[in-house]
């Protein structure tokens, strides 16, 4: 079961009440291909620049990776660099250096046409078209956006909402997006909008699945210590994506797995925020990640 | 089994963004004692004043309160007054009109003496204190807290938490009184101050419970409109105590019938942020407390 993302490979200057680091590794593929994991082999669609440095592409590779969609660009790889507030929640973006991202013309490796699971993370959604128009037969469709396409390229936005399965977003952009407050409500306007399923991601408040016939709430797990949560948004979607392909779920599929596979995603995600940048998911082992599992399920026994 | 609460009987003025309700009933004990129900038929200690209107005694009486602590003192009642913002969650009090709680003397009828369950609602420390004085043997104690009492009264807090089994607060209230950030950290903290149990509720996020030996989280139930949150909490212990009492839990309980309160406060609170005042609460039906259970249930199934 192949899947294919599509997203930046980055480097971010993150400040945290604490401390600051300069141009760590970062990126939505990144951080979901690290959470992906290796029996998941993830095929990566997208850009570097050349500052780009080999060891983080060898770090992606150890994982199972293929980077055969990842263009090397002559200028600087796209750098993002935000300061989180005190609850380590909000956070100020203080600058988004585009780079090698901003002539980005992702291309699909013609034997990717392949591809059984695609996650569309999130850029404009014009280049998110682009590469799904390169997948003959995708089993199911993924997609993440931000506040700024929804407001800026709502058109392209809509066009490409009626093949995806699944949206994955967080709160406030499911508001946005649908004009509701209401979460029921917004959930209801996207299904209208295409995608049978809506994935609300709520950062330590936990993420909910609005599913065909179902709702599913669960609950972030409790980490003593949060250093820096960049990235745990992505790698939620990688440990929900390899979940779904290790279970061979495809759109008809009801919404049992699914409820499987966000618990795979809140366990990916929990190991970001205890560390800066991917240090927290390359030092996860088989034995924690099946620790973490138990505890969540234990948090959501009535 | 008999519960004891001590908290306000109020008027509330609030402001949403969409309307706006002058002086409607409200008030602590008010919210969870029409919480708890009729089965539960709660004794009530507060002070009213010449204002308060019989109707709204009446009300409470109807659902099965004992008023006999209830003293009517020459003044107004306690008047409270908000506005909303957009979000439904933030709010900022316009005015805390004090009356005739400015010298409010909680008298316990000495034939309460024996009850069962304490709910200490939100006032000043040194009132729960003598409350809790007053009655002999209580199986379990449970007490809310605000931020103010936080940071003014916190000597008079502390003196009373060793006697306290549960405590009940929003997730900021935790955070301040533990001077923790992690929740999980937080929780540990209070724990060496008394309590052994602390419930820590999160509005439209849920609640979570940390037991004495497992957390649960509690998600909270979607609704599709909000109209007026005022009294949630409240009414969350209420359905919380009045579980508590049906299945004669004490403090050498484990956690399991914990959880299953906890599902019961959350259903309580359901009802209440979807209409002004209590009339949420008012036009429960058991069918509907039924259904809203599976619902819950349903959103917790892994």
């Amino acid at each position: 079961m192949s899947i294919l993302v599509v997203g930046s490979m980055a480097y971010d200057t993150v400040e945290t009440p604490r401390e600051r680091r300069e141009r760590q590794l970062g990126g939505a593929a990144t951080f979901f291909c690290l959470a992906a994991g290796a029996p998941a082999g993830v095929r990566v669609v997208a850009v570097v620049g050349d500052d780009f440095r080999e060891d983080d592409l060898r770090l992606l590779r150890d994982c199972g990776s293929d980077l055969a969609g990842v263009e090397r660009a002559s200028g600087c790889s796209f750098h993002w660099s935000g300061r989180y507030h005190d609850d380590f929640i909000e956070r100020d973006t203080l600058a988004t250096e585009l780079g090698v991202f901003a002539s980005f013309e992702p291309r699909v490796p013609a034997a990717w046409a392949d591809s059984d699971y695609v996650f569309l993370a999130n850029i404009h959604p014009a280049l998110q078209a682009r590469v799904l128009a390169a997948v003959t037969a995708p089993k199911l469709v993924v997609l993440d956006t931000m506040n700024l396409w929804i407001e800026t390229t709502r058109t392209d936005l809509l066009a490409i909402l009626p093949r995806v399965d699944v949206l994955l977003v967080n709160d406030s952009e499911a508001r946005q997006l649908s004009g509701e407050r209401s979460l029921a409500r917004a959930a209801a306007v996207i299904n209208g909008l295409g995608p049978a399923r809506v994935v609300i991601k709520k950062g330590e408040h936990g993420a909910l699945l609005f599913g065909r016939d179902s709702v599913l709430a669960v609950p972030a797990l409790i980490l003593p210590d949060v250093v820096d949560p960049t990235g745990a948004g992505d790698s939620f979607a990688g440990g929900f994506m390899a979940s779904l392909a290790e279970q061979g779920v495809d759109r008809t599929t009801g919404d049992k797995p699914f409820r499987t596979a966000m618990l795979a995603g809140t366990v990916a995600a929990s190991f970001v925020p205890e560390h800066f940048s991917v240090e927290g998911l390359l030092r996860r082992t088989p034995a924690e990640v099946a620790r973490r599992l138990a505890v969540l399920r234990e948090m959501m026994v009535p």
